[in-house]
């Protein structure tokens, strides 16, 4: 009888038995995960990246001391398709490992924090009233709510208005959510108190489903923002709501009306009811944050940028026209600058970069771009104009990340290899292709420092304009190629990143090679090739090792501020510390960003 | 040339030069200021009772001592028709003189409070954002109310969707209304902060438009309360609300449209706009508060007639759809019981019963009533089902107090003398008049004790029926009469406020004669005829100076909670120590009544 293991593959859940002499990447293609994989199980493209939790598995062959270094190693990081099982093993894939055909932008770091929620219940018996002086029903459960130790002054009118027929129905045995002295949901006793925390980004939503009292993820989905449809970009939103009272409510029930959808699924997932939602924390750019409240934004669209609204808020979840509980509210994490805002400050609180020791350079890649140096305590920001070359826009082939994008790609031997999302033929090229594209060009030579395409057999020149071409013609669909305008695009894109970096390295009086530790966060960030991001110098030439690609870390942020009332209070004490650079007002900015655009 | 006066009546601020010789109750006509009067000007009927305030007058006649007696006398009451201004003069109509067309049921009991809002103005000046560091909007706005002086911990979302270009438009000059640490309104610096006082009570609608900074109202105003369509009484109305949503919303959106609309009426007059309501006092009995706030009322309509809320609550003026000032409040006093409510709070706020030394009672009549004794420093109050005899309903000719109701009625050598409202050919009795005419009746013999008619030779017998008339046929209009059964219904209703006073009495072990004062107040108690109201047995027989009929002092209260933050917390302070004794629950209630419903 073949010997098999139980192989655990985790956050995805998935597990089974697989025989034994199988590779981690054999296994994990048996049990339907679906790992990044570029080179064909050669060891030498690094993209099927996993960490051992436990079990037993082969010792690291050269190829996985090549690509992964020591310090990895040490970490119990392998790669898949060269590491074989021993015994039954539990394995963590990261996020930017994983292929899926919808990328749902919802994994990234996990921080555990002790939940210690703003919302508490409190179940309590009343006694039905009576002659000769019966209760008001609302003064009969303050009273036992605050016979029963909890400080309580008040009641929520939307509360209120179900309290009588609720209270006789569940026979007067009923469980209280109190928010700071308030009663904002009534429930049976034993009823579960949920938390929604979401990362409203420009391009996706992240919604997590948390039980309040145990801290736990319940469920967790993500979303497209409908406000595409009304604009690719924050500035062409702010365009069409600023001045627009019509547009900017339109705006916001779209994006409110996604929310609720969410939540709706979101407990649907989790056999439960939105109702039971009694609170929530939503992160998001600057311009996010006002559209979904309907803040002025007119004013967040031109020099110089000023937010309506940059303190923490807390705001019944009706009066933005949300379906939680009746009373719940949403939270939402202060705001830094017009283009530094709330999903910024929940990444930093997620990457716990406040408290680091030495020097942390914190970058947040997606359709905007926002970037944090920690040195001496200190903490500074700036806003990296990089537009959405990263999102595949402006790009001659670039896609969204979606089936058929290629999402990792490398040059051997002037042959073309891919990896497409959902394994299907190439239709594109997603943000994490092209910046691999590009890297690869540029090692191959075919690209200059300056991003001139030199000569290769695969250029050609349609229409007038120079392309390399990735995948030729095939059965009628057009060859995917790369343009000497997407490098272009592409270095400006990369360049207003790496100048952002430079511009907080001048400030702090630090160079390049004294950064510790980067940490990549982000839609695009997740899924980037960093050695690619390194050979086209969107970063500083730093070894591999200092950086950490910690996926969503903005929903993990508003994760931790639903949970933990303390770490709400230390996202507003991150944003009061943390200065922040408009490169608009940097003299010498033209000049940091003209060398960064360059290929290095 | 003859000689002539100026005189001038208030609170209506009616003045003008009327000739020497005349009395004041030739002036009042002359200036167009109608007061009652039934005997002719003869001094009998005591109805046209003034109180002088300043300038010298003929003195008192025998029949002004007989009417008024020494105390009144003394206080500067004179009857109008009487005396005779010698020269300049401000008098003061009391309520229960003035006749008006339409009457509002809106004057009232007048007392001073030095004036200590809630919501406190603080005007500042800030600077337009610049770079390097442009402040967000609102935080800019809470720095400078902070270095002002004012505690300030956040903005009301509806003021944040403003903030950006309000501060823009003004030039970055402006007035924060900050309530409790929360700003909720936004105006100019100078802008006047109003705050609309609301006795919601069954049948009308009472409102008073204040200067928060002042006390000082600027116009009021009543109105018909438009849940009447729905049921002349509360438990109709709770009957077509409990269960059906639908209802409950529609009785809620009328009287919140009537509110809307009246405060719009009262700014205009001002000429202000509601959106300078900053602050709101909403006073009503139990019902009509459950219904304005959408509260359950199922419980309230069975016994043991449970509130769903006693507690004062602040809400939203959004909440309940009302359009005042962006983040405004509306703040209710507390209820007491499901059938004493706040505007008996607020009647013994206003009446400062309280802090009384001796036994008071405090009555408040209109359509719902309710009495309150005060003895060696406790309160007590009950709910009397006097049903709505008393606002003309089950007579035969009953009416409301519109023109042409009698509201004033004697009975002289066997005819019949009365004043209808307007001055009009009567067409019907109102509840001072249906008292008015069984008091009559019964000083001539016509009732006995037990209420029954005996002989007179105005009675006559029509379908079986015996009744006495007041007013024959003419001119094609019926006659209008008093019916045997229109007796029983008034004895039930006169019985049940006796009745109620009585189980005070005896629950205080306080016997009738110990009364020191009987203040009566409410819709109905403003304008009977107290003599009448003692003649048939409705208040215990004491002398008539111990009786002072406070108008609307619901009113009063609301407007007093209004304009003070003391007087907000004595209303909570009085709901509390209130004791309520449910008459349904006094097992020597039916002995009580039975000997109450006795014509004495």
């Amino acid at each position: 009888m073949e010997t098999s293991f139980l192989i655990d593959f985790e956050p995805v859940g998935r597990r089974g038995h697989c025989p034994s002499g199988r590779s981690l990447l054999d296994c994990s293609r048996q049990l339907g995960v679906e790992l990044i994989n570029v080179c064909g199980g050669r060891g030498t493209c690094g993209h099927c990246r996993v960490q051992l939790i436990s079990g037993p598995v082969s010792p690291p062959t050269s190829s996985e001391m090549k690509a992964l270094g020591t310090r990895e190693i040490a970490e119990g990081y392998r790669l898949a398709c060269q590491a074989r099982p021993l015994g039954n093993c539990k394995v963590r894939v990261p996020a930017e490992s994983l292929a899926t055909p919808q990328r749902t932008q919802i994994e990234g770091l996990e921080v555990a924090a002790p939940p210690e929620p703003v919302v508490r219940s409190h179940a309590v018996q009343l006694a039905p009233p009576a002659l000769p002086d019966p209760a008001a029903d609302s003064a009969q459960l303050l009273a036992a709510l605050r016979q029963s130790g909890a400080i309580c002054h008040g009641i929520d009118i939307e509360v209120l208005r179900t309290i009588s027929p609720r209270l006789r129905e569940w026979e007067w045995q009923v469980s209280a959510s109190v928010r700071d002295g308030e009663v904002v949901a009534l429930g049976r006793p034993g009823d579960r108190q949920l938390g929604l925390a979401v990362d409203l980004g420009t391009t996706k939503i992240a919604g997590y489903l948390v039980d309040l009292d145990s801290g736990q993820v319940l469920a967790s989905r993500g979303a497209m923002n409908p406000q595409i449809a009304y604009g690719e970009d924050v500035m062409t939103r702010i365009a069409r709501a600023a001045g627009a009272t019509e547009e900017a409510a339109r705006l916001q029930e779209m994006v409110v009306a996604a929310l609720d959808q969410m939540a709706g699924e979101l407990c649907g997932e989790a056999g439960l009811s939105p109702e039971m939602i009694v609170d929530s924390v939503i992160v998001g750019n600057t311009a996010m944050h006002h559209l979904l409240l309907r803040l002025p934004v007119e004013q967040l669209g031109l020099a110089p940028y000023v937010p309506a609204v940059s303190e923490a808020l807390d705001i019944k979840a009706r009066d933005i026209g949300l379906h939680f509980a009746p009373g719940a509210y949403v939270h939402l994490l202060p705001n830094i600058a017009g283009f530094v805002g709330a999903d910024h400050v929940a990444m930093l609180l997620a990457a716990g970069v406040a408290h680091s020791e030495g020097v942390v350079l914190a970058v947040d890649i997606g359709t905007n771009s926002e970037a944090c140096l920690v040195s001496d305590g200190r903490m500074t920001s700036v806003s990296c104009a990089a537009g959405p070359a990263f999102e595949g826009a402006h790009i001659r082939h670039g896609m969204r990340a979606t089936s058929g994008a290629i999402e990792r790609l490398r040059l051997v031997d002037g042959e073309v290899e891919c990896h497409t999302i959902g394994g299907v033929p190439p239709v594109g090229l997603c943000g994490s292709g092209i910046l691999d594209a590009i890297a690869h060009l540029r090692r191959a030579g075919v690209l200059d420092a300056t991003g001139r395409m030199t000569e290769h057999p695969r250029i050609r020149t349609m229409d007038g304009r120079r392309e390399f071409v990735l995948a030729g013609e095939q059965e009628g669909r057009p060859a995917i190629t790369i343009t000497q305008q997407d490098v272009r695009e592409l270095q400006l894109a990369k360049g207003a990143v790496r100048a952002g970096v430079q511009v907080l390295l001048e400030a702090a009086g630090r160079s390049e090679e004294e950064i510790d530790r980067v940490i990549i966060a982000g839609a695009f960030g997740t899924y980037i090739d960093v050695s690619s991001a390194l050979t086209i110098g969107m970063f500083p030439p730093l070894p591999l090792e200092r950086f950490r690609q910690v996926g969503n870390a903005a929903g993990m942020g508003a994760r931790l501020a639903l949970i933990s009332r303390s770490r709400r209070a230390e996202a507003q004490a991150i944003a009061r510390r943390v200065g922040y650079i408009e490169l608009g007002a940097v003299p010498r900015f033209a000049n940091i960003f003209a060398q960064a655009v360059s290929l290095g």
